[in-house]
């Protein structure tokens, strides 16, 4: 209540989420997640709020839905899937009563296919968005082998994931920091700089 | 058009940014600008989409202002202001015509007071949020000195701006990586481990 009178607020939930770092000892390799983000899409100052439907609407095949934009139409055909496709450290919604080790180890399995035990994934430090959100991440790091590969990772399917599982040596990860061709968030160059700084 | 029926998405207006690393070699410290974020200030999984529009509200002394979520009315009492300040890097962004490199020298000497050339601010790469945003920011380096100190800093009042300029060691740099008790972005640790690794 404002002056007795009643004001409303658009609101956006947004869960606390956690990532990893993730290093394949067995082969010297970074692991890392490709995903298809279509907010990263449209140039750069017509985002979309609610991507997901976008994304919905373009994977259902519904290949005439037309997004108007200000009045403008975005033309697909013009953009190029590629843009819409990130890279990223393996993360994950906690929307669950475990506890965070619980979560990272369960997304790491699902994402990247390794079994690794909770008690091996080391917190790094947490960290929040300062945009339109404020939400917060716990950042992990944890090694992995060949070994304890168990599955393909890829996201569960009836979460509607479509993940990639890509793996960069050392070199590629330093060249990564700048090269600015891959879309990739400020999360993933930090914990690669933690990484280089702390493990390597 | 969907099947002929026209259909509507929120869309979310974001401008890309530029954002910089400085470091003041007359006294070997970092500089960085404290934010009053009303976002990061409420409990995890509920934000303000419009912080903005809270923000003014708070700041306008309406103190009568109740903000529900959910049906749940927040109570600003027991929300510690504090929690709303966030450590960042000095920031702002690219709404004119100038290039990247005049900009930010620009937000340098509107939030920190610093007049520094603008073809000494060094690139360092660009990153993008993967969020429902999407974003781009470019982020630059740039040494100073008490010299090129020619104003307080603080941000422009007539854009509502609150600033604070903080410094910080290089100890109390590294430090921050792990104090997770400072509500501090992804994209400061990433400036912080990069100027780590490749300044110091």
């Amino acid at each position: 209540m404002n002056n007795g009178k009643k004001r409303y607020w658009d609101m956006l939930k947004v869960h606390e989420s956690v990532a990893c770092v993730l290093y394949n000892t067995s082969r010297d390799v970074l692991i890392f997640v490709k995903q298809f983000r279509p907010g990263t899409q449209l140039k750069e100052d017509f985002i979309p709020y609610c991507a997901v439907f976008v994304y919905r609407a373009l994977s259902t095949g519904s290949t005439t839905t037309s997004i108007e934009v200000e009045g403008q139409s975005v033309d697909w055909d013009k953009v190029s899937p590629n843009l819409g496709i990130t890279l990223e450290l393996c993360a994950g919604i906690v929307d669950e009563t475990l506890n965070l080790n619980e979560i990272v180890k369960k997304e790491v399995l699902e994402e990247c296919g390794y079994e690794i035990p909770s008690e091996n994934f080391q917190r790094v430090t947490s960290y929040r968005t300062t945009g339109i959100s404020g939400s917060k991440q716990t950042l992990f790091y944890a090694e992995c082998t060949d070994q304890m590969k168990i599955s393909e990772g890829g996201g569960l399917a009836e979460e509607g994931e479509f993940i990639d599982v890509v793996e960069m040596s050392i070199p590629q990860v330093r060249n990564l920091i700048q090269d600015e061709q891959v879309t990739r968030p400020a999360t993933l160059l930090f914990g690669i700089t933690w990484f280089l700084m702390n493990k390597v």
